[in-house]
């Protein structure tokens, strides 16, 4: 049989005290199935990202466990950081990567979120490809008010909980559970300190004012290093090839006799995404994933095991 | 224990007739520790090249066996093609992939080419790091005048098999083993039918006429799509990366008002090379492979199972 492959990336609302950090973390640590990719830990957003790879059996059992932890250790009521959330676990997404549809993720977000509820009691929220109504697509609607507001919205039909009676837990608030494709976070350095260029450039190049479809993006300066920097999110790549956005915005810079001085791929990416990037410029025809040596022993030691 | 990988690219001459091409790759299918990463043919280089990838014990007994349905139905006497070869069965490379040096690659060489001449009575010559005298470390030097010039002058001392008695298997010819590294075929084509155009180009690049050390390249006719091809295998792609070579091949075509039309990777390729090329194009500053989120799942799987 062929092993599915996931990845979930839950985020916890705690980014300052390191020992429930830790407590957090734990279960994911030396885990048959389910890999800690990465975790990341930001104190002004009070957030914890947790980056997870492997077999949706044992990355559900990890973040169950991982989930009571942060029940009993976070007090939503309490809580105060730079980053809009509604619960302790604020959201858990669920991304196909291997021998998995998004159907089937969909359907595997559906199933964990009811068992979630009738473990933890927390109501469950549906986002993205797992939403229930089409509004609840974008995180920002349900999220609208955060957790103060939602408190007391939860009563009205349209705020109802996917999963759960229509009040919150009383500490942990709600937990917002969804399937969604891989989101790359790719930024391109410039070769000048004028914040505008940067801005210039995300206005011509994201989807909000008008850009390519999938790209969100912002102007930031890097004082540090006397540059400014295009910061995106592709949430897309197989629509919005990452080739196609740094073409884009080198075509944009240009305009501004601003040198590209280097990109950066922040965090976890697809092979698969920079795969097309280098047989774009590299103008390889008919090149096909499974030529790379790597994934297809990644196959092969996926379908002896089961 | 620790499991014991490598890779092995075995090359037919037959790239045409779809009969006899299936029934030599069929012994390398549904095999347990013989994964059949790849198979192409060729039209033009009537050539068949197979890439497996798995544990030295089940590749060989595929190996041999596949080998003796080539000698039955492949007869050197007819055969003609764009590409080098002197038997119907012309090389077969191991290459070290996981947990294994090349020394131990070498001497695998060693022990099947014995079995592999007791076997089929083809004769055997030993190259690259397996070879048995300096100049055959290059596959050309024992491949000079292919076929039909090997046929005559195996008599002679200096072109002797390395096992085996001094004449050619009267239709199967000789096969070349060895033990090397990963090696790339990297082909370019050119938007024009001018074979000499090709051949200059091969000519600055390669390492024999004083191009990149670690490239070896031919000019060859792609007579039924009316180009001509630069092919070219890397041998030591990390130090001569696959961008670099690319960027040469496009300077010297801009000297001949030739365009590239396409690119070409032939068989199977480390996702290294790949990775690598990817970030020199988009400028990717401290790339990390296990950002790679496929390469880390290979890394945890393989980790599991020891």
């Amino acid at each position: 049989m062929v092993k599915q492959l996931i990845e979930c990336v839950p985020n916890f609302s705690e980014g300052q005290r390191t020992d429930v950090i830790e407590a957090i973390v734990e279960p994911f640590r030396e885990r048959k199935g389910c890999g800690l990719l990465d975790y990341r830990a930001d104190k002004d957003h009070n957030r914890l990202v947790v980056s997870l790879a492997g077999e949706s059996g044992p990355i559900q059992e990890a973040v169950l466990e991982a989930a009571k932890v942060a029940i009993s250790r976070i007090d939503m009521e309490r809580h105060r950081g730079g980053h809009p959330r509604v619960g302790a676990i604020d959201v858990i997404p669920f991304v196909p990567l291997q021998n998995m549809t998004m159907e089937e993720c969909v359907e595997l977000a559906h199933g964990f979120g009811r068992r979630y509820h009738e473990d933890t009691g927390v109501p469950v929220y549906f986002y993205e490809e797992a939403a229930l109504k089409p509004e609840r697509k974008r995180l920002e609607v349900i999220r609208k008010g955060q957790y103060e507001a939602l408190k007391a919205e939860v009563t009205n039909p349209g705020r109802h909980p996917d999963v759960g009676e229509p009040k919150l837990h009383p500490s942990a608030g709600a937990t917002v559970i969804g399937a969604r494709k891989f989101l790359i976070a790719f930024n391109v350095n410039l070769g000048t300190n004028d914040i505008q260029v940067a801005n210039e450039i995300a206005r011509a190049i994201r989807a909000s004012s008008g850009g390519l479809r999938h790209v969100k993006g912002i102007g930031l300066a890097l004082e540090s290093r006397g540059l400014v920097q295009v910061s995106m999110n592709i949430v897309d790549f197989e629509k919005n090839a990452l080739y196609r956005v740094l073409e884009l915005v080198r075509t944009e810079a240009r305009r501004w006799g601003v040198p590209v001085v280097e990109t950066e791929v922040y965090g976890m990416i697809p092979a698969a995404a920079l795969l097309e990037s280098a047989s774009y410029y590299m103008q390889i025809a008919n090149f096909d994933p499974k030529q790379v040596i790597e994934l297809r022993l990644l196959q092969m030691l996926g379908d002896e095991d089961t």
